[in-house]
């Protein structure tokens, strides 16, 4: 599945290569599409590209963000359509043990029934994209470096976040493109009044589960739908009964015929990040250390909470979700490695910039300004990895709740002390509404044996790496030293979990206003380690800042060199995703996964029912779709050359996580169909771009609207659409 | 993989029904081409189909079995093609830890470099095929029923087969078609010098090991050469130096372009078995009971072999083939089981039985003859399925090794008693020579260890059931009571095993002339197991043969009706496989193995690379392989329209068990390639046939020769075979 947690715009391990774009690669910049025009309309673009460009107009003011996932308008009422698993947080809120809208659904048959979404969730619409670099890097002092040139753009992305939200109707965030070389300020009005209108049973919104996620052949109705309220004057307001639809400046049409094979598509929407254009170096230590560690650490995750919370129980519906998020990754890292060994990127990237370096060496002037860039950068990256083993393995025990919960409280007590804007990203008056909703959320995922368990996990690995690889702060606050006592830190872990009370929402909230003497004071097991972390951590973070600094400063150059490079070759250049909206356009289209099969571009509601287990918790379907399928009650959906419903459909279009949700567009910007994953052999596509294997995996508009009308009873949403055939 | 036992004409269980033929379904005998000329001829066959009912003529004549799997003569010089899995035994009777050619592979440079094949290898050529239903049945008088039927049935067919085999040089058999409405006698040349002549490594011939078996895509290089000689008079005879190549009548001509896409081909062959025309209540009872229980029985012996006998140890080496034979049908049963489920073959099923019988009481005189056939049928098959799952659990236990033997020798002294005609198949003078071989083989396939461990697991297990359903001479011997205890039965089987000498080959062979006095006498804890349970196992036997005589009377009743049935529908009909020598015919061409996805007919060489693993033993490539396929050093093999070599390829063949091996043939009757499998989707084809899915496997011939000529250093063997464009 293609969510993705928001990329900062400032990423400490950002590292970015340039590559080349064949067809249909590309997530291009709205202001990109002049310059590809030509391409569009031969695509088969109707619409004016030049249209498309500017975010006042159809289609792009009618798509929209949720942070993570991305969406779109479908009325003049707020109605928002998303995938299933972007509102699955919103639907698992509203389920109780009596209705279990996860497993049943849910359909507001009028506006009053609609439920509260999530805590946190937000719509946000994109009002402006203006290019800062000037105001980031420009006025930067050349004898800045380092940590003190990190420290400048990030003052300077603060003051302009600061002076852009005029109010907390508006959310403002500075992207860096290309490592640095440009940065552009986004302001969206952030809606957040959000409300669950309707999500199928998960026996088609999830339907195929783990089992068929980056998979194809794949039978997913992976939508929800929300409405967007604001106040009677239309502004974002907080959740009140007299709150009223959100009126979007446009909204797409349904087109009910769907798409043909061949036929032009197009998505817009927040991919969240790539990494086309990483050195050779970096992939190498990706592909061979980090992803398969990663992977490991995840399968193993999965099977501690698994064994710890056997199925159906109240902790286990807890972890769902993190059991979904482990599941997802780990096989998306699967997929990755396996394409790595069979494919030859590393040997392309390493002669790419073997070529750059002889582009480079080729003339006087370019040698001059960037001889020593490849090299420099190398350097830095290589005291990026210095200590990345444990940090990925801390990062893993990081993620337990309490530990993360408490260092973030009192980091927070810490930040407190300085003015709003001098504040790191995260701890600003700005971002107190989400930090409290995070705080607020933290039962619903969390139990404690788990948690112990997976520390206990997790810290007798960590406890193998050798001395001088560690973090002796760490160590010394849990006592972990040569001979690893597993029982003893057991014993620790349960006299913490069994006195802390950070368990508790209110005490957690209660600590979002409390001293740093308060925190030094305080007896909880758990505050006491991470006021015991906090100096440490602080080093940590001011080296990692350094190196970060010196990134900005080198990527910036490298990036300038490669993208001449590629120009000299007359070849186009677009940024690595990251998270900002995009445009990419293809074709529906099948491809071979391997030699002797083939992936046709359409699935069927015949197909989603041979996949049927009864009882089965991915593959389970309710009698009514079953029944309906059997006796072929499709209605005026069905499509003559497939004798059914199409169901999910593929196509070239570059998509990646922060993708989820998107509306596919046809030529005339109808919405046709919700873009949710990709396919296996595409996910490498993140680092390296391969036409024959990159097929995105849609939802088809014909399906979304058979299952509202003939399975889900979901008419009066569908009256609310404009349906056009 | 398509190996299959040889299937005994008379078998205890085999009840039968008659289906429908559809397009390409159907495994025609010789004397039926001339009912199908038409359909032959359309299909694309360039011979003259009346050619093909001969035994005599080319290209019938150039067919030979190897009991269990089929092969074909390629030279004049009597080389013979059949799989790779066909020859496995005679690879690995010839591998040592220093020259292991399972691993290698092996090439007789010359003649005089060939290997003896594994003892008990033979070459079976069919001479002649006669009906003799008169000679059988036609003579019994009408009184005779049950056990009394069976017994004449088995006599009548001892006679014919030793009025037959004139020689050892022959080999003679009776095969019920229809279950028991006609009998044939096939009598055939038994060469038995066999020599091995080539085969190429296991990274080919079993390239894709457990993983790819039964999978589409598939790139396996399943084909090994055997050599069959003869004395200098051109006699079968025991394998000599002076020995000679036997110059069989006919050989096929290699068509090195192999085939296309919509290409005729047929596969001439001996399938083993099939059940097309079971009942609905054996149907229901198969794949509900039987199929699922023996899984899990194979999937269990499979995890204790692989946990008692290590990875590469020498008692893991014994196992391999073992291990094979038991996961190649644990997944088929599994590949059955999941069709079943998803398919309406058991409602079909009793719809079927349903017609027929309005169809019988639809007429006075069908009413009278055939009235209570059906009820009588069912009555039968209820009473047979009493002990199954007792009987299934001791098979599996039985298959142990010297369980098995023991009993099998005392067996051999009781029948000695008796004048050769008079015994029981199997240990009749003509059954002598595999007798001893297959006491001779016993040590390359046992290892005390694994066997204990067998043992004890399945008999925990079976003592588990009721005592009712246990068979008490067992339980006593091995002291099975109420409270089961592991540890008394492990300590048991300890001194078993250490105090038998079955475990030696001297031993075996000595036992093999003992009387039944000595038997009694032993104090061979293993020989005392066979002396104790021999009265029991006799009194059970005779009670299988009262029901099948009982069976052998119903059943041809029954086929009757329903053939008749059909042919009032206009239906056409073919018999069950049985082993006996059959023709299906049919076109290469892929197959939609699920909606979304369609197999492609061909694979190619670099599919092949694509899935190379190093130093996986299922998916490993010797570097030679590699860099032909890197370099695209194809010769005169490429394919313009795939761009590459054809690896294996698709057909609509109707093909089982004992095709292995079996040659394909183009429409001018050209050897084409080997079909050595069928698809996933296909297996349940044995039951039920369904065009949209039955797909068989074959090996191209343009893969074979050009491994041969670009890898393996074969050239010699292909300059012997005829080839043709």
């Amino acid at each position: 599945m293609l969510y993705k947690k928001v990329f900062k715009a400032l990423s400490l391990t950002s590292l970015l290569l340039i590559g080349t774009a064949s067809a249909d690669e590309g997530m291009w910049q709205p202001h990109q599409l002049q310059e590809i025009s030509g391409k569009l309309k031969k695509a088969g673009l109707k619409l004016d590209p030049t249209q498309m460009e500017n975010l006042d107009q159809f289609p792009m003011n009618a798509i929209i963000s949720l942070g993570g996932c991305t969406a779109s308008f479908l009325s003049d009422k707020g109605l928002v359509v998303t995938n299933h698993h972007c509102a699955y947080g919103s639907i698992q809120y509203n389920s109780t043990e009596k209705a279990n809208l996860l497993k049943q659904g849910f359909v507001a048959k009028k506006m009053s029934d609609e439920l509260q979404a999530a805590p946190g969730s937000r719509v946000y619409v994109t009002e402006s994209l203006t290019n800062v670099t000037d105001k980031i890097t420009g006025s930067i002092a050349k004898s800045v470096t380092g940590k003190a040139y990190f420290k400048e753009i990030e003052k300077n992305e603060k003051v302009l976040v600061q002076q852009c939200e005029t109010s907390q109707d508006y959310r403002c965030e500075v992207y860096s493109f290309h490592g640095g070389l440009e940065y552009f300020l986004i302001k969206q009005l952030a809606i957040r009044d959000v409300r669950l209108v309707y999500a199928p049973p998960s026996s088609i919104g999830k339907f195929g589960g783990d089992t068929d996620n980056w998979m194809w052949p794949r039978h997913t109705g992976d939508w929800a739908f929300y409405r967007a309220y604001v106040n009677k004057n239309g502004k974002p307001a907080d959740y009140a009964k007299d709150n009223v639809p959100f009126e979007p400046k446009a909204f797409l049409k349904v087109n009910a015929n769907g798409v043909e094979e061949n036929d032009y598509v197009m998505v817009l929407g927040y991919p969240g990040r790539t990494n086309r254009y990483r050195t050779a170096q970096e992939v190498e230590n990706q592909f061979n250390l980090v992803y398969p560690t990663a992977k490991r650490y995840r399968e193993e995750y999965i099977d501690i909470i698994k064994s710890t919370a056997s199925e159906g129980s109240e902790a286990r519906i807890k972890y769902e979700s993190t059991l979904a998020g482990l599941a997802n990754y780990a096989k998306n890292y699967g997929s990755m490695i396996e394409s790595f060994h069979k494919g030859d990127m590393l040997a392309r990237k390493q002669q790419e910039l073997n070529e750059l370096q002889v582009w480079i060496n080729a003339s006087k002037q370019r040698k001059q300004k960037y001889g020593k860039t490849l090299s420099e950068l190398s350097t830095l990256i290589t005291e990026g990895q210095k200590n990345q083993e444990r940090d990925l393995i801390l990062s893993y025990i990081g993620r337990t709740n309490l530990m993360g919960v408490a260092k973030r409280l009192y980091r927070l007590a810490n930040e407190k002390n300085k003015p709003s804007t001098e504040r790191k990203q995260g701890y600003q008056e700005r971002d107190m509404n989400r930090f409290t909703q995070s705080m607020e959320r933290v039962n619903r995922r969390y139990d404690a044996n788990v948690d112990k368990a997976v520390l206990l996990h997790f810290m007798a690995q960590y406890a193998d790496f050798p001395a001088s690889e560690r973090n002796t702060t760490f160590d010394q606050f849990f006592g972990l030293d040569e001979a690893f006592d597993a029982k003893k830190l057991a014993k620790k872990l349960d006299k913490m979990h069994s006195e802390t009370q950070l368990d508790e929402e209110s005490v957690r909230l209660a600590w979002m206003n409390k001293s740093v003497d308060e925190f030094k004071r305080s007896k909880d097991p758990y505050i006491q380690f991470a006021v015991s972390q906090f100096e440490n951590d602080q080093k940590l973070e001011q080296q990692a800042e350094e190196l970060a600094g010196k990134l900005a400063q080198i990527r910036p150059q490298f990036m300038n060199a490669m993208i001449a490079y590629k120009k000299s070759k007359g070849e186009p250049v677009y940024a690595d995703a990251n998270s900002s909206l995009r445009i990419t356009y293809g074709n529906v289209k099948g491809y071979s996964p391997q030699d002797g099969l083939t992936a046709t571009p359409f699935t069927t509601l015949e197909g989603m029912l041979a996949k049927y287990v009864a009882g089965d918790h991915e593959f389970d379907l309710f009698e009514n779709i079953r029944s309906a399928i059997t006796n072929k009650e499709f209605g005026t959906f069905k499509r003559e050359s497939l004798g059914s419903v199409p169901v999910n459909y593929l196509s070239t279009l570059d998509i990646t996580g922060g993708n989820s949700g998107s509306p596919t567009l046809n030529g005339n910007g109808e919405f046709v169909g919700l873009v949710f994953d990709g396919v296996y052999e595409s996910i490498i596509g993140d680092w390296d771009y391969d036409p024959k294997f990159k097929r995105a995996i849609h939802t088809s508009a014909p399906f979304m609207l058979w299952t509202m009308e003939h399975i889900d009873g979901a008419g009066n949403i569908v009256d609310e659409m404009t349906i056009v055939k």
